[in-house]
């Protein structure tokens, strides 16, 4: 298996997804709202660009479908969710459908379209997105959403530890890429502190200063579900791994 | 003081230069190779992209000019000087003007162009940068050169050596990106060994491959000298810090 990272989605052009599984890593917030609302029985999450896209997406997909989505880390006027983890709960989303747009997060689905497989991971879900890749067998890139398509610490620290767990998964030979090497010291850097390492980093500072804060305690967890959303027909759902 | 890094160059767009001091590094080998030249004295490098570019320049700057330059890593054909740092020895460069065109290194210095200032950092003079860097009291945006625009585990730690010693010399506050504090982490992780880091990099092996293995031992040194390459009017010359 052929392990690799693109820092941001701006890497994409120049690590062709082709033929294997690209995995989205947004940890503040996109890939861990995503994962929130699979694990508490949302039917699926359609991840869209666009403000625009959103509303026609909804209209397309009738009654019960929620409008889902922030900008700059705030809800959008009039949507039903914006991207707060904490917001997602089963109360809220079970057998729901939703229609999410990111600034960051949701393009990189986009981004990812020529993989074979598309899957997100946070650290809710990691060593499950390991599994799941370890049983897909494809060679992995691993894309993180970055902000406005920099290198984010809290996505490369992300990377690192899904690095961690497929080593740990995968009984075969793995070579990992410099990048694949660096996100993986970095989350040995910052293994002891997740949290710490959220509420340090630029875009965790931000949060913060937004009113969010208390969204980076969820952001840490690690390994709270088993639910990995899978893309499937431009929809994620979840499958247990 | 402000310290921002970036990656690869592709970055360059999203981190504007403007105003900041830019400071290439191509750790393989470019900057090596640029600092070890004028270390031995020669008098200015001309960075250019390409072999047509540099054949024009020589023209203009007339007799004496050394041509210099590799593509995929091996010397061009019918150049005086490739891109090992090796050939550049006193008895070869003192008191001549070259023209340079590499791969990836050269062209980060054209991305850096609106910089109010550029110089080039290399392990051999990383502290003599990082002291020209506090002199001059800019902001600083580090450039990775990368490897085809992607990361290059090198470059970071380059960069990360180079954080290292600016916060050493620079004696007011000085602000951290993520990427900066990545690039020290990952310059903390190796640098007991980083000899051993440039040859497991992906373009370390793939140096060793070519037959430029001995180059390495040359790139991991630090400190060497005090010479540091500064741009003025196109041409990187010592300034001595």
């Amino acid at each position: 298996m052929i392990l690799d990272v693109a820092f941001s989605r701006r890497d994409l052009p120049h690590r062709s997804a082709s033929g294997r599984a690209a995995v989205i890593i947004d940890i503040i917030r996109a890939s861990t709202t995503i994962t929130m609302a699979l694990h508490h029985g949302c039917t699926g999450i359609v991840p869209v660009r666009t403000l625009g896209e959103a509303r026609a997406r909804a209209l397309t997909l009738g009654d019960g479908v929620l409008l889902a989505g922030e900008r700059r880390a705030a809800r959008v006027a009039g949507f039903d969710l914006g991207n707060s983890p904490a917001e997602y709960s089963r109360q809220h989303v079970q057998g729901k459908t939703i229609v999410l747009t990111t600034t960051n997060g949701t393009r990189a689905f986009q981004a990812a379209h020529s993989a074979r497989a598309v899957i997100a991971c946070a650290f809710l879900n990691v060593s499950a997105a390991a599994r799941w890749l370890g049983r897909a067998g494809l060679d992995v890139l691993i894309v993180c959403a970055g902000r406005h398509s920099r290198f984010s610490l809290e996505d490369a620290v992300g990377a690192g530890i899904l690095v961690d767990r497929l080593l740990g998964v995968v009984d075969h030979a793995v070579a990992l890429g410099d990048a694949a090497r660096a996100a993986h010291l970095l989350y040995s850097a910052h293994r002891s502190d997740l949290l710490g390492m959220l509420q340090g980093c630029e875009w965790g500072q931000g949060i913060v200063r937004e009113g969010f804060g208390a969204d980076l305690e969820i952001c840490a967890q690690v390994d709270i579900t088993d639910a990995v959303p899978v893309m499937r027909d431009g929809h994620l759902v979840a499958e247990r791994a």
